[in-house]
């Protein structure tokens, strides 16, 4: 694990990282010392391990709730190359959503195709980070809606050091096997009216979740509408069951 | 308004009152004094203003609140006689759901019978609690799931008072009409494995509802096991909109 560039500001100390092929940033308390509960985030498809949206809930976690929070960039994304077999599956899904029609299979397929490399990236990231003594082995949490739940789902059900997780704005395709594998609590947030995964297929992945204790918050609005009280109420729950 | 007694306990003062026909309960903090937001509490289908899980709310709401919080006995419930039209509707319910099939309709024909009465006569509670120098005329909630649901949702659709109301565990039969008339925001709780009502039935009640802010909390388990940590979410969201 090589550290790039360390920066501070607002309380918040943000450190770019390389672990292998993996870009990623860890954001910690400004003089942090000791070991504290760490987070993982995961991006939407297109974004970056820095989007606004990424930083943003980090950046409160960190400030509000004293977490350790690592995100790196998913494969193909960010500052990472772009490889010819992921550009033929975007290309496909592209070409799916211009022809019309159920573009959930596609979707489906292009997360299946990226978990199967960021699963084992995130959790080298996870052993890597978690020698850090700001980090420590305690309990880690995961946090990712929308193409971060299509990879991030995979993730929580392959990996027991996670022990709560956020996910959403996904439907069941593709993963209903991983979802049945998931024990632990999980808040799942679904947008009323996603123009991008129909409600059923989310309501159907909710459902398809192994865990006894699982929480669907549903509100209204398109894909990327989730209501900014979501993010307190997802530093409650982790704090509840990671603190 | 007639008061009857007065009695504290940690913290909470618990007032019972008479208005007109209506036996009700008042709980504020201990020694409170000054004008604050007043939530309104309805119970479900054979409790009472008193039932055990309408007394702990109460308490967390008024100390962890500062809330004031009201309570009566339904129309039919309590302490209040069981006229024969009601007993008659009752009788029907109970026959319906012996012999099997979809009891949906007959419970909603009870709830719109008694949300007749019921409406009026929390108006009238409203009216004379707000006039009290320990509540005033803040703003108002109102909190209550299945019969609290099917009555109070009329309510909440005919008060402008109530600012902001915590409904669900109930579906969409006879309701659709008054829920398409809310406008402010709500918190509606579902249970994912109800066994009174039909999933499907709740998520369209949420569905109908005319709020452009308003929230589903799904959580597994049957009608009566919503998690007590939905308590302490309910408070946020009164403290959220009334606060």
């Amino acid at each position: 694990m090589r550290f790039i560039s360390q920066t501070s500001s607002d309380g918040v100390t943000e450190q770019l990282f390389v672990l292998g092929e993996t870009p990623g940033v860890l954001w910690t308390p400004e003089g942090a010392a000791g070991a504290r509960p760490l987070i993982l985030m995961g991006h939407g498809g297109g974004q970056h391990k820095k989007a606004p949206g990424i930083v943003a809930r980090a950046r409160r976690f960190v400030t509000e709730g004293g977490f350790a929070v690592v995100a790196v960039d998913a494969p193909g994304h960010g500052d990472r190359p772009r490889t010819e077999e992921f550009a033929r599956v975007v290309a496909e899904l592209r070409a799916g959503m211009v022809a019309g029609g159920d573009v959930a299979p596609r979707l489906a397929a292009m997360h299946t195709f990226l978990a199967g490399q960021a699963v084992p990236e995130w959790q080298a990231v996870l052993t890597a980070v978690r020698e850090l003594d700001v980090v420590g082995a305690g309990p880690v949490g995961y946090w990712g809606v929308s193409m971060g739940c299509g990879l991030g789902l995979p993730f929580v059900a392959a990996e027991p050091r996670v022990r709560a997780a956020v996910l959403g704005l996904h439907g069941v395709d593709g993963l209903a096997e991983a979802a049945a594998r998931v024990t632990v609590p999980v808040r799942f947030l679904l947008q009323w009216d996603d123009d991008q995964v129909p409600r059923a297929r989310g309501l159907a992945l909710f459902d398809a979740l192994g865990s006894a204790d699982k929480t669907l918050h549903a509100n209204p609005g398109k894909h990327g509408e989730i209501p900014e009280f979501e993010t307190g109420s997802s530093l409650r729950f982790f704090t509840r069951h990671l603190g």
